[in-house]
């Protein structure tokens, strides 16, 4: 009989890079390789150097590859986890559409693979490894360029009926406000992600106010501003900085009330670039704004609204535990 | 060995009446009755009044006591299934505060009993012998003088952590809106209920704009615009009635697109007196509105928004079926 799996492996396909880790049964990554994407070579080059990444980090873990229990993969897109098709993957570009990523992949390892959604595994990795562990009901929702969300019901991923949930960037919290990256006016997205906070800034000084932002993008040769960018003016309590990020505060606060009231879960868990960059103080007034629109009091100190903990990690994690889940 | 149960009893427990009814295992109502609430006169007395109720239920029925499995009863405010604990039920009195129902009736019938919250009971009703059937992902909403949810998740009512879930009327979707009910503002009852639509048509006529609506309620010698002097109203066309109704159906869009994005359900189910009164063409418009705000466009037009369709008896028959399945 086959020996029981020592370790299993994450990767986190990104935009621009990726991160493969083998993780063994305590969450422990004990071997990792990182590797530039290179979309743009289309989706068959992409899988070769997932391929190597997933090599390398098995082969710098020191695990033997027969120990190694399969490989789950978070995927920038709607993916069908069932049948392991990417739905599509708009960063990555149209040869991903309709791709059956599990069985390439699989057939290139000898090892079975599963894949979900990036969101998705983060928030598993949030939960088996991270602010999420020992509670089994719980919303992790990721702030940077967009707003995505994960969902844990009952201690499983909750992925609803097309694999479609968890989409709290996409519900309407302010109906005539700007205008979302999906098209419609007032989501979640439009309102407390860095885009958000980004656009807001980039409108006062259209309007003619003055902020060190510009400054800091001059100083450091940019012309996005990054998390990084944001966090430094909003340390010097740049006035117009100030009054975007509170802006995107107040509104990520109502969002998680909104959660909080259709799902009740114990836990909200908050990651992203913004929320790295700025720290748990960051969620202190969205706690305030979110508290107030909670409609049952009862035991509601107890919700927690906490900072994500595994940062770049909670996707490599997250699809390794993932790979667990469903390939033991 | 015991005989299997022939049937449940269900009870819908509202704030001036009460329904119990004896359903079998087909869903097939087979004894009912009906008694008034009488909440003024203490939670011990309407106790008594189920009872009765229930036992006459069983009479009419013809099926022998013995070979009743249970009884299971839905309740007007926050209660904790497990212990079978009514919370409180604002609409009965504060004697139902912390209130051992389930204990109370088993003690009284010799008969297990479970309890939940009406809402919830309500999604089951639709969910196994109404618009709900063979659909194991849904949300049930019910507009009338409030705007309650409850939650179906692969085949199972979800109550969430602290048996809160579901409270799809205390999301926010529009932050500067009106009061709601529960002191905050902007939350989708008090958008898209039928007491949203009075306070919008009432603010009319305080503008002094004419309504049909005042007719109506001489006629009918009425104070209250109830969902029949609504529909009255905006079936003649009147310009007030309309444009309130209006406002509520694109709000309620909203909310039923917010509960898609988040959590990809199957069907949405909407009821309530609103829906009862108005019809399938109530929800036309919603549906127009919903879908505009869907960001997952895969399969989006085998989403079902229908109207409920077991009127005052989802309640009664969601109760017997939560019977059937938590005590079996």
């Amino acid at each position: 009989m086959a020996k029981k799996p020592k370790a299993f492996v994450g990767v986190d396909l990104g935009g621009t890079s990726m991160l493969a880790a083998v993780v063994d049964r305590s969450g422990q990554i004990v071997g990792e390789a990182k590797r530039k994407t290179r979309a743009e070579r289309g989706a068959h080059r992409v899988i070769e150097r997932m391929v190597v990444a997933i090599e390398k980090a098995i082969s710098r873990s020191g695990v033997k590859y027969k120990r190694i229990g399969g490989v789950g993969v978070g995927v920038p897109g709607p993916v069908d986890p069932a049948s392991g098709t990417v739905v599509r993957c708009p960063n990555l570009g149209p040869t991903w559409n309709h791709m059956r990523l599990a069985q390439r992949l699989s057939k290139h390892l000898e090892l079975p693979v599963t894949i979900d959604n990036d969101v998705n595994v983060g928030a598993v990795g949030e939960h088996r490894f991270g602010a999420g562990r020992g509670c089994d009901n719980l919303v992790a929702m990721f702030v940077g360029t967009g707003l995505g969300g994960g969902i844990i019901l009952d201690g499983k991923l909750y992925t609803g009926w097309r694999y479609a949930a968890g989409e709290v960037g996409h519900m309407v919290i302010s109906p005539d406000g700007p205008l979302c990256g999906c098209g419609q006016r007032g989501h979640a997205e439009a309102l407390a992600s860095r885009s958000a906070i980004e656009r807001d800034i980039r409108a006062a000084l259209e309007a003619g106010r003055s902020s060190t932002v510009v400054d800091i993008l001059t100083r450091t040769q940019r012309t996005d501003m990054t998390s990084g960018v944001i966090g430094e003016a909003y340390d010097a309590r740049d006035p117009v900085v100030v009054a975007a990020v509170e802006r995107a505060q107040y509104y990520l606060g109502l969002l998680i009330a909104n959660c909080v009231n259709i799902l009740d879960p114990q836990r909200i868990i908050v990651g992203g670039g913004v929320l790295e960059r700025m720290g748990d103080a960051y969620l202190i007034p969205v706690r305030h704004t979110a508290v107030q629109h909670y409609v049952s009091r009862d035991r509601a100190d107890e919700i927690g609204i906490v900072p994500a903990s595994l940062g770049d990690y909670s996707g490599a994690l997250g699809a390794a535990a993932l790979a667990q889940q469903r390939l033991s």
